[in-house]
């Protein structure tokens, strides 16, 4: 199960934070356009090591966060070292095979594993249950922080 | 860049779809039980292999989809074969490891990478644009599909 890098997290000193695409996989953003965010899938090179990878528990750097396992929280030392974040698309640039976005918790030059579309109907959930220490946690991509 | 199993899906005749999890990373589960939706991610292994891995394109089986690129779609066959499917925990049981949940379009046997809980600050996108053989796909998981 060997995951394959196509493209990299670039992040420059004056912004512009982009995924450099393999020209090689360009053609598998046909239509990306069309979608206004992203998952993008990205391995934490960093994490990728057999103590990170074993590292099970962990308190989350939220104040108030129990002792918690790697699949209740996105710590990055994980069994399996994928990060996962939701992005939105700023432009695209075909020429250089660059995806502008708004953000990304990952370093430059992150390998990037996958990139998926944001699509509600599977990847939305308007009402899900968090304990209680991100109860104030507000979501990033929203018009209605008060909802 | 290896994904580890962490468990499989297991999806008995009867229904009670469940991850059947490694007892290994057992403990990596502590306090999940207070989220009520995951994001399970797991290896197209029907996928792995040299072909599918380099196809970049194809046609979304929607009504109206034109060719996409598979970046922009969630066509299996992708270069990284990693399945991503946001679910709802339906049970847990501690004594068999196992996490029941209420769907998830893996075949039984499929390999889990990994879980990562479903927090709305990061994953919750209110009004994400799609391309219009999308627009009338309604949200799994919403209180109001006619918003």
């Amino acid at each position: 199960m060997k995951a394959t890098a196509i493209g990299h997290i670039i992040k420059p000193e004056d912004g512009g934070i982009h995924i450099q695409m393999n020209p090689t996989y360009w053609p598998g953003t046909l239509e990306l356009d069309k979608f206004s965010h992203i998952i993008v899938l990205w391995w934490i090179t960093g994490m990728d090591n057999d103590e990170a990878r074993m590292h099970l528990q962990n308190y989350p750097p939220i104040e108030g966060a129990p002792l918690s396992g790697v699949f209740a929280s996105r710590s990055p030392g994980r069994p399996t070292p994928i990060g996962m974040t939701t992005v939105k698309i700023v432009s695209i640039d075909s020429e250089l095979h660059r995806i502008f976005i708004d953000q990304i918790d990952a370093i430059d030059g992150t390998p990037v594993v996958d990139i998926k579309p944001y699509i509600p109907f599977s990847d939305k959930v308007d009402r899900a249950k968090v304990p209680d220490w991100l109860k104030n946690n507000v979501p990033r991509y929203t018009d209605h922080p008060l909802d």
